[in-house]
């Protein structure tokens, strides 16, 4: 396998974009990922959209002959990956292969979703679709309540406290403020988050992913290509893999267990040769706060029951043990869904380059983005690694 | 780049399967092709599903845990890669990338389309999102009324009759009586089709593709694993190459001249280090009499305006000059879109193998896929070898 690098990136702020079309969202980042990289758009060989629900919500499949065409690049291979919330990590990862294969030396990965414009009735239908629709969506569930099934379950098992949990949503906030593409950039208390609406017992509002449109885009490339470019760091993607697993909570062994981080983990890291105690700055895939918990659990930084303990010493603040979610997470920087992975994904690259401003992990090296599908039907694992 | 072998291939026949959902289809397909290849569901690294409408017809999203769960392997990557009904091809290619990069070395590749239970109206939505959805889908014009503008341009371009160009339909149904998979598996006259119901002047509607619902899948892996399996036969995937073009035909320099064909076509013969002329069985992506005519020419086996006397004349009959489209197309095989790439593939795979029965190609060594995604916004060219 050839080594591949990440020279570039770029997106938009996460929010409500009403003059932005989906296309307008793509060809945005595109064009920032592309400046970044110091290279013509020509030099693109491949687009990889990593995208969920265009179709429903927008009417619109094919994204990669209309991202291809917009762009100004059309001929290039192109085409959409899909995996619920973690399309943006398939997509990535899929990027990644196309590079390490010989075939394409030059690819554009790219995540998007538009989801403001929606009626919230649609958006609901649309995301459930990450569930099984024949044995689980159709009993009328929606995904936050699939959600608070695991966060109950949680908190009567390892006899845990809401407030202590919450904290995840507080954190992210924090960082949030000095991230130029967060929606929310303001600070929140545990006692706001406590006291906002109910969504579905025992989530709150505050606890919650937002709902936003967003793009972000990285450059991947080969060694070779690297050559041309006048790049004083460089960030290799050193490690990258998915895995599945048992598509519905009812019926894996143990709903607290979300097995494919650590399956996902286990393969990115040894490809990237690297312990997950080496990671210097982490993102995880806190949709709710009870997720961001657990992946920190099946990352093996924590113990099962134990993971919001980090949360609450400060292990995952910057300067700690483990600083995660650095720049706002999804619940604060937000979660356009399709398009998380790539989000974070950038975000690592931009601890790595030390272009973090305040919120920067000194002499980062080492980043891990994990990016879930679903309730964990899907996971993706990519890892970084700055190599000068 | 590692080589990537093709050993073994499944399918359910294309129909109206009311007793099938999606997974059914897709596991049905799957099981079929682990078991042609003879290995073991385990050995299965990495799952692509090429699939263009599930979230729109079934409320469904994330197929590839969905597949991987209901086949029992779950654990593996797994996604679903979309690029309108060039979805199948799209994800053959990815499936490729997959192998032919080092990491994987047992990748199932697999198409799923589920059409029959679908409102007319909301079938035709989902088809014309492979169309541009803000400038031409909303004008309210349907996939096939795009073709027809295409199709009256033909004929007053190149002062050819429909009667010559409806021959394509003619063709396909001749060679289905024989394909198992095939939903049509009767033959037609060029009198049937021209008295059949119009549907977008000047198209009728034995000219068009049918709605179906189906599945096909293909097992793809290394030369190292193709050691392990007991085959007297051996088919290399020895190009794979995708393409597009300009997003929308207003937008193209010309209506007749589908660019991505010839672009793609070329990768992946100078891949496969072959010439379209020692290609000895082809697959069109025939959705309409009038693409089969165009493909023949954008691939460069007729001048422009000369597509339809190769049908004519024989030359694509088994025995003529390029057999083509010789288990059916899309007409008479049918067509549920995402699936349609990798049953092209999986009756390559046949041909080459010798097992077509009375439609076999004699000593077939070389085929050719073409798979077509929108109007030529995305075109894939998947070209196969025997090598022993």
């Amino acid at each position: 396998m050839r080594k591949v690098y990440v020279v570039g990136g770029g997106a938009i702020r996460i929010g409500e974009h009403w003059t932005f079309s989906l296309r307008d969202l793509m060809v945005h980042a595109a064009e920032k990922a592309i400046e970044d990289a110091g290279i013509d758009k020509k030099d693109v060989e491949a687009i990889y959209v990593g995208n969920m629900s265009s179709g429903p919500l927008q009417g619109q499949e094919h994204l990669g002959p209309l991202l291809a065409t917009w762009l100004g690049v059309p001929g290039v291979a192109g085409y959409k990956v899909e995996a619920a919330c973690a399309s943006g990590g398939a997509a990535l990862h899929n990027a990644f292969l196309a590079v390490a294969s010989g075939l394409y030396s030059c690819v554009l990965a790219l995540g998007v979703e538009k989801m403001s414009d929606a009626l919230t009735a649609d958006l609901t239908s649309a995301l459930i679709m990450a569930d099984d629709q024949e044995y689980v969506a159709f009993t009328g569930t929606s995904f936050v309540g699939l959600n608070a099934l695991v966060y109950r379950a949680y908190m009567e098992r390892f006899r845990v406290r809401q407030e202590d949990i919450a904290l995840f949503a507080v954190h992210d906030h924090k960082y949030a403020v000095n991230n130029p593409y967060a929606q929310f950039r303001r600070e929140i208390s545990v006692d706001d988050v406590l006291s906002s609406p109910l969504v579905a017992d025992p989530i709150r509002l505050f606890e919650c992913a937002p709902i936003g449109d967003g793009a972000a885009a990285l450059i991947l490339c080969s060694e070779e290509f690297t050559n041309r470019l006048k790049t004083d760091v460089l960030i290799e993607l050193a490690g990258s893999a998915v895995a599945t697993d048992i598509f519905s909570i009812n019926n894996r062994d143990d709903l607290l267990n979300l097995k494919a981080t650590r399956i996902a983990s286990e393969r990115a890291l040894k490809m990237a040769n690297v312990d997950i105690k080496d990671v210097d700055v982490l993102e995880v895939h806190d949709a709710f706060t009870i997720l961001g918990v657990l992946h920190l659990e099946d990352l093996g930084l924590a113990k099962k029951g134990e993971g919001w303990k980090l949360v609450k010493e400060g292990e995952i603040e910057v300067g700690g043990k483990i600083p995660t979610n650095t720049m706002g997470g999804l619940k604060a920087r937000g979660h356009p869904v399709g398009a998380t992975g790539m989000y974070q994904a950038l975000e690592i690259l931009t601890q790595l380059r030390g272009e973090a401003g305040k919120n920067q992990v000194e002499d980062a090296e080492v980043g891990l983005a994990q990016n879930v599908g679903g309730l964990g039907g899907t996971v993706t694992i990519n890892v970084f690694r700055r190599v000068r």
